[in-house]
């Protein structure tokens, strides 16, 4: 049995491919970490294989998925901001690539697990306070409705049996180790991240925006938690708003200066940037995630336990 | 200027071309109607050019866009059970050909309103009493998979002002002249047309099944008026669930024989089909369409004027 991550040079996808090689709880022999760039293993371990794969390419799909494929994580996606600035590069990526995985899983490996990474940026528009999973979906971002063309695609193609998809609404992620990159939402992580590293952070949006925010630890247990349910008990959709915390900007901020001195907390300013809030602003804060956490999926206890968890984990490898 | 409509050779096509020939509201120089094989011209107008085009050859779309196109109605689809059974045909023609229109739209006539079909097969699931447009989308046929992929790219295109996009979504068309189709609501117009033609009609549903109507001759009222409408006033949304009466297969058998006689009611026989039934009971039966009325989108008035109007305007015409 194999486990394939694309997207495995990323920060998530090391992280989990970290997580499945130390936990175990998936049953595999291979585990192949596929991106554009090869990746590095992260573990030395003899069951993983890293590849350079461009997914845009006619047959990288059938490459990678073959009758052995148990699980695939499908984490690769150009972010945000990005998908936004390159409309055609986003739809090669996004929805593309994804849709020849999934006709790849249809034709070699139908009963394969297909954990798929979507994102709250596929709501937007007038939101309800609360946004349950039967809130129509109106991207305002290209990123969102690349994201939402897939969980349409995907729900198709398991409700067919072509595949055993499942989808996962990502709450934004924070606080991401490394450096900022072109999602919108990048300043949520750069806000703690620069600061507790003694750097200076510009934050674009209002402090009084909601963010809906996941630590990457509960994402990393929420997707191996995804590949270890069964169809069955997703019902009729296969899409799962993944539970979060509604931060303030403001509240995190208070949550820096609790945990690491109000000398960190002033290392941040506010320089407001019309076209990232436009699209963050758009985002749902606050979601109902009752279906979720019946499902076991996981959520974070507050901001604070976030940043300290990522003072822990993240802060003492080499100063990442 | 131009306006085209695609799927010139279905019934609705050469509905929507006589009614643009003839009422003058939509100014044009010439109508191109496109189909797989080439369409009649419904009325012998010099205006009027009818092209045999397969949509989902490459370069089709851009033979049939060009700068002078203002309006495009893009009808072309294979229909519901159709599509289902053949979910490969079913994704090229509904979705990839969709995407080449809006493709060359955005590179040759980005102002062009783009006038698209949709449906309520888009719906399904555990839905509310009452479908509004802020209700999720969750469509379990390939065929409303294909429809919600094809809103979700026409909202992002008219977003970036690629292309001025309207998604209109059809209620089930009932009465429709001719013969059955593919489509799974076939009966809906099967069990009033083939009794008022003295022949016999099965109904694979049950008869307390509510379904949400529209007679051919509003929808295509519809079609015309989202061609007049600004942008602007579509909002954060260009999607539409277009207005219907709510009937139940029982009431229509009601006015069936109020209207023609129980006789011809007494020629409709109930057989059950379980894949009919699957598609056509996903689908909502009753819509909150105020938004649809406040932009000014007409509704029928009862179920015995729907058949009294196609008693008028469908069978006096050499018995069709």
């Amino acid at each position: 049995m194999k486990v394939i991550i694309t997207g495995g040079a990323g920060f998530l996808g090391q992280r989990l491919a970290t997580a499945l090689l130390r936990e175990n709880v998936l049953p595999f022999r291979e585990l192949i970490l596929a991106d554009i760039q090869r990746p590095n293993a992260p573990v030395d371990d003899p069951r993983v294989r890293c590849l350079a794969l461009d997914l845009t390419q006619p047959g990288a799909a059938s490459q990678l998925i073959d009758k052995h494929c148990s699980v695939l994580f499908h984490l690769a996606a150009i972010v945000s901001s990005h998908a936004e600035s390159d409309f055609d590069l986003g739809m090669q990526v996004n929805f593309d690539a994804t849709r020849q995985l999934l006709e790849a899983a249809r034709h070699h490996a139908p009963a394969m697990k297909f954990i798929f990474t979507s994102s709250l940026a596929v709501f937007g528009g007038q939101l309800p306070p609360m946004v349950s999973d039967d809130c129509a979906v109106l991207p305002q971002s290209s990123y969102g409705t690349q994201k939402a063309l897939c969980e349409l695609l995907i729900n198709d193609y398991s409700r067919k049996g072509f595949v055993d998809g499942r989808v996962l609404r990502l709450p934004t992620i924070s606080v991401r180790p490394g450096k900022p990159n072109k999602a919108a939402s990048s300043f949520a992580s750069g806000i703690i991240r620069e600061p507790l590293h003694g750097e200076s952070s510009i934050c674009p949006v209002s402090p009084d925006l909601a963010l809906w925010l996941s630590s990457p630890g509960t994402v990393i247990d929420n997707f191996i938690h995804a590949a270890q349910l069964s169809a069955a008990q997703f019902g009729t959709s296969r899409t799962v708003n993944l539970p979060g915390i509604s931060v303030t900007v403001q509240q995190m901020l208070h949550a820096l200066g609790a945990v690491a001195g109000e000398q960190a907390r002033a290392r941040v300013s506010f320089v407001p940037d019309a076209t990232i809030n436009r699209i963050v602003a758009s985002w749902p804060g606050h979601f109902d995630v009752r279906r979720a956490l019946a499902l076991g999926f996981s959520v974070d206890e507050d901001f604070q336990q976030i940043i300290s968890a990522f003072m822990r984990d993240d802060m003492l490898q080499a100063g990442s």
